[in-house]
């Protein structure tokens, strides 16, 4: 028997019907990627047990209330599709029709029509001759609250295809290891002959299929029947290049596996070529290293956790805007990590992370020029900013707090860890002030503008006289203590100092020469760090140290085989060693985001190329060949694309949109309007 | 094909396991209680289609953590069971297997285990050797929150049993009408032949069930396939005393209906006889009304919304304390009443809703002495408070804002509706502010009891200075305005201002005189209301006239015909149009909580039993025959119940604990011990 009613998704999404396609499905902004980032980030199975993030989730509202003003000179008969239980609230009390449809009568009211789902984002789409949902409807969760402008922001949607082994070896045992060529991500599709249980190892190396439950990731299943011969699937996309199935006990015989590849179906719009053929070859795995990261959300790496951490999505953010350019995914994970109230933790508990998530929201303005983006999500960053604020020390510095991580990067021993205040959080702290007050501006938050503005600037003025040591010529990790300097020095203040104009042109030249240069202070562990200590490298015209350290580093995963880029490199170990991390011997994510940087790093700075005005109204190009022959890529923008080629002297610009600068290595400017070529 | 593992909750249920049973299931206070009210809440079905509640919702938290300082000498393996999907985080990362245990090291360390569960409340149970879950282990939602008790609450689990109707007539079109013989809550079970479409409509009355989809509350199901024969059942518990099979389409023929009743197993502790016939009967049914309310929560009336209001239930704690004694439904209520962070609007969206629910969340301490629960609901009392206070207006009184409702009585008019303070809400705000600092200071809020405790104060100082109006004795319903005393005379404040004590006696006689007495002043609309003004007389020694109002009232009622006691009721309207309210012809809920009151007020005010300490440590027996000849009852306790007898001058009360004072009638008093027996 079969309730009739109640205006479930599922039920009408198949129904063909004119009046309905006229509307669009609309939410509460940010329930969605609450709640699909709830799903994602619980599929980490560690051991075969599942293990679910240490920060706080949120939920998304279990009822909101969508409304509109009408001005309807006869009643209209409306269809009503939701996603969960839905009525109209106002006016008066319409009730639906066992097919979702109801009359709503004439006169100028605003319809309140209220969606109910405890399990999944509420959702509404109404089609009617005028009424119909589309962006101009507003959404609230509560009475009281001002409206939020919903969101018409589509569900994410993975394409699939089916990926046979490049290789197959039967272990014997009823088991078999196969090789899919590459680093992939899909779900298992294989058949198997009797009964039993057995493991399933999905591993990134040979060596890691082969270590048992030594290996990172597996999990164990048993097929309780006698079958004949049964067809299964893993219940949702792992990480892998090799997948080992390890029987366990029964009689049981694994007769074929296969890959349906899982990814997002998102095209490369940006594209780089040089005389290089390594740099090309590390452009393209750069690509696919972050193509693979970026899915429902930009993942950290496609191994392990697959969450979505903050530090990581500030990289995403920028390589992406230069492979995919604006896009959703961009959206989703900056929603998703804005969180809710109340605020229980720093973004991933991480002090540094808060702060690099307002930098990563301008980011995304900048490259998008999405106002209303900046809008909807201003209410998250003052709040995370005035949370902040409310937990510095006397001296109005950022510390960590008790529960606070102090990350900065994966390095050894006490830097972190210590109590005190640290150089790099107060250069970062006072960058995302400057940027939250930005962000207030465009907002229309004018007080909060002016505020942020004053705190950032006061931060900075305190920065150089407490943390920098002119005996050292650089700025120390910690701040004198009892008239004592501080004893340690690392690059991490210094490289954001030189990149955000902290120092004048003879300390920049003493901080490289005595930290970036200095193979004695501490180097940087992960390619996390890479990233901005080639770009401050570049920021200071180096590109041909940096185009050698992408060759050494990147090109050195290349020949131990990787077909994507690490969570961390160093060239020292050897073997089976390059695998282990978090003292597991197999802990290190082989595919992780923020090993993508070349992506960024050679369009951005070797073209030359960015934005100076938000959605790319102005932008600038600068190339710099730091050492290539010749050079030509591809920069995606909203409003198409910026072609730049150099050769030797020869460079070329074209751009569909947007008023360019080109900047000749001897300074000399011209201007770049659309489809315009400018050349030497 | 099984997956092995994890950790849900209906896998390990059944499994028998000396170990796991020493455990208990712990939660994050509150979880359960936001999951279940977001389900009941949901139950609300109008004309066929569903309609939740208009205030917000809040979800559990997806994901906790629980936590307990332990010292092992020995490493322990341990069973770990989870509504949810777990795992140790701490010390180290500890899995599972593949049945849920784990072997923990020894040490002197915190375990932590986290528990994810994005649609139902996470929970967890321990059992080991020495180490398993109980109220000792504490829980949080993020890392930084400082650590909540882990609540044991148990599940609410309902009884059923089967009721065949007293009459079923066919009405010769495959259909029929059922008559259960009294109001009851249950699922139908009914058997068809063939198929078809039909309407169920669940009614109060016969003339509902004839109704059509006039009656309020009805659903249309449709059989499908041609069945020979097949049995069905209701998707949930509806209230009705009849039921109408109303088929629509097809050869269908309702064969049988059957009701599962479903009802809260709780006993009847309390009791009460005297010689008066109606007034024994009215005790009964208005037991029965209040049980037949008590369910998941106090619902406000089983037939229509069923949804959880803090005005009703600040009545059904007070009445359930006298049927029932301490019981797990007014913690539920009160909890979920609570909500969580970020406030969105008013308990309910209704201004005194809020206050009513601050001084429910006092009483059901004055009657349990249940101190945990008062320290774990003080941050919502704080919240809630807090935010009251952020809402005044210039003068400092509770004023309703955008999106408020003033709801006060089901009053005509301007009453409710008017923007200005309202005395009543001012009597009312001022006295949650007092019970407010009370609560602070079980909590050990110093600065919170101080806070409260002014602003109380000075709100009820300028109570009567601003609207008691000297020429017509009594307290107005508004402030004057530009020098003009408010025309407006309503019963609520002068009420409220009797019990509280806001008068002198020649004000109070006054007030008796001008107001309560007279019939010009509008008169209560709702049971709700009869229990504060029934109270207020009570309070002056107006028993007599209060036993009189009962009969009248509640034995009308009963002459109509009622099996349980209405939301509503005027004397002066005849036939159908008794269950008329909201517009609606059957609109009016026939069982509602607030109908209730006799059930309090005969123990509370005619034995004169009531609690002076909290959890009766002391109490007070101030009896008050009210004109009848004698009584006797039972009053239920934490330690037992107190009984009391009175015949004519004869008092005998007898207690199990606490320490009473017995009210002689000429003001003698008299202590009453635990077994000792008192009488003249």
């Amino acid at each position: 028997m079969r309730r009739i009613v109640i205006l479930a998704i599922a039920a009408f999404l198949a129904v063909s019907n004119a009046l309905a396609e006229e509307g669009v499905w609309i939410r509460y902004p940010g329930d969605y990627e609450m709640w699909l980032g709830s799903d994602v980030q619980s599929r980490r199975i560690e051991h075969g047990t599942p293990c679910g993030v240490f920060w706080p989730e949120y939920s998304h509202w279990p009822q909101v209330t969508f409304e509109k003003e009408v001005n309807l000179e006869k009643p209209e008969r409306i269809r009503v599709e939701a996603c969960g239980d839905a009525y109209i609230q106002s006016p008066g009390m319409v009730f639906t029709d066992a097919e979702g449809y109801a009359t709503i009568p004439a006169g100028n009211y605003t319809i309140q029509i209220r969606v109910k789902n405890a399990v999944k984002p509420p959702a509404l789409k109404i089609g009617g001759p005028t009424v119909k949902t589309d962006k101009s409807w507003r959404v609230r969760w509560c009475p009281m609250e001002s409206c939020q402008v919903a969101t018409d922001e589509n569900d994410c949607r993975m394409a699939y295809e089916t990926v046979e082994p490049v290789k197959t070896e039967p272990d014997g045992k009823g088991g078999l290891i196969a090789d899919f060529g590459r680093e992939s991500m899909g779900i298992l599709d294989y058949v198997v002959e009797g009964s039993g249980s057995f493991r399933i190892i999905y591993a990134e190396s040979e060596e890691e299929a082969k270590a048992g439950t030594a290996a990172d990731v597996w999990e164990e299943f048993n097929i309780p029947e006698e079958n004949q011969e049964s067809s299964h699937r893993t219940p949702f996309a792992m990480a892998l290049r090799f997948v080992r199935f390890e029987v366990l006990s029964g009689n049981l015989k694994i007769k074929s596996v296969k890959l349906l590849r899982e990814y997002l179906p998102i095209p490369y719009r940006g594209a780089f070529r040089c005389n290089d053929e390594e740099i090309n070859r590390i452009w393209d795995v750069a690509a696919y290293t972050l193509h693979l990261t970026t899915r429902e959300f930009f993942l950290d790496g496609i191994k392990r956790d697959r969450w979505v951490w903050s530090g990581d999505t500030r990289q995403s953010v920028n390589m992406a805007a230069y492979l995919f350019a604006d896009n959703p995914v961009t959206r989703r994970t900056l929603t998703l990590l804005g969180g809710k109230d109340p605020i229980g933790a720093h973004v991933n508990t991480i002090l540094d992370y808060t702060f690099f998530w307002i930098i990563a929201v301008d980011e995304y303005y900048m490259y998008s020029g999405d106002t209303e983006f900046v809008k909807q999500i201003w209410p998250r960053v003052k709040a995370y900013a005035d949370w902040s604020l409310s937990r510095t020390d006397k001296d109005s510095f950022a510390v960590g707090r008790p529960g606070d991580w102090v990350f900065i990067d994966w390095a050894p021993g006490p830097m972190s860890l210590h109590g005190g205040a640290v150089s790099f959080q107060q250069v970062l702290f006072a960058e995302s002030l400057r940027i939250a007050a930005q962000m207030a501006e465009v907002a229309g938050d004018e007080a909060k503008a002016k505020e942020y503005g004053k705190k950032s600037a006061e931060l900075r003025a305190k920065i150089m006289p407490t943390f920098w040591n002119d005996e050292r010529k650089a700025l120390m990790h910690f701040k004198p203590e009892n008239g004592e300097p501080a004893k340690e020095l690392t690059r991490y203040a210094n490289i954001f100092g030189i990149f955000l104009g902290y120092f004048d042109d003879a300390q920049k030249e003493a901080v490289v020469r005595n930290v970036l240069d200095n193979p004695d202070v501490m180097g940087i562990k992960t390619p996390y760090w890479q990233y901005y200590e080639l770009e401050s490298l570049c920021a200071i015209g180096r590109q041909e140290t940096v185009l050698k350290r992408i060759k050494d580093y990147w090109g050195g995963m290349l020949k131990l085989g990787a077909t994507s880029f690490w969570e961390e490199y160093d060239p020292r170990v050897e073997g089976v060693q390059h695998y282990a991390m978090y003292g597991r011997p197999f802990g290190k994510s082989l595919c992780h985001a923020w090993g993508a940087s070349p992506v960024y790093l050679l369009p951005r700075y070797f073209l030359g190329v960015k934005p100076t005005k938000p959605g790319w109204e102005e932008y600038e190009v600068r190339p710099n060949l730091g050492g290539l022959e010749w050079m030509e890529g591809t920069i995606p923008t909203p409003f198409g694309e910026i072609r730049v080629k150099v050769h030797g002297n020869k460079i070329e610009v074209r751009s569909t949109g947007g008023k360019g600068t080109l900047i000749y290595p001897d300074g000399r400017r011209e201007t770049i309007l659309p489809q315009a070529a400018s050349q030497e």
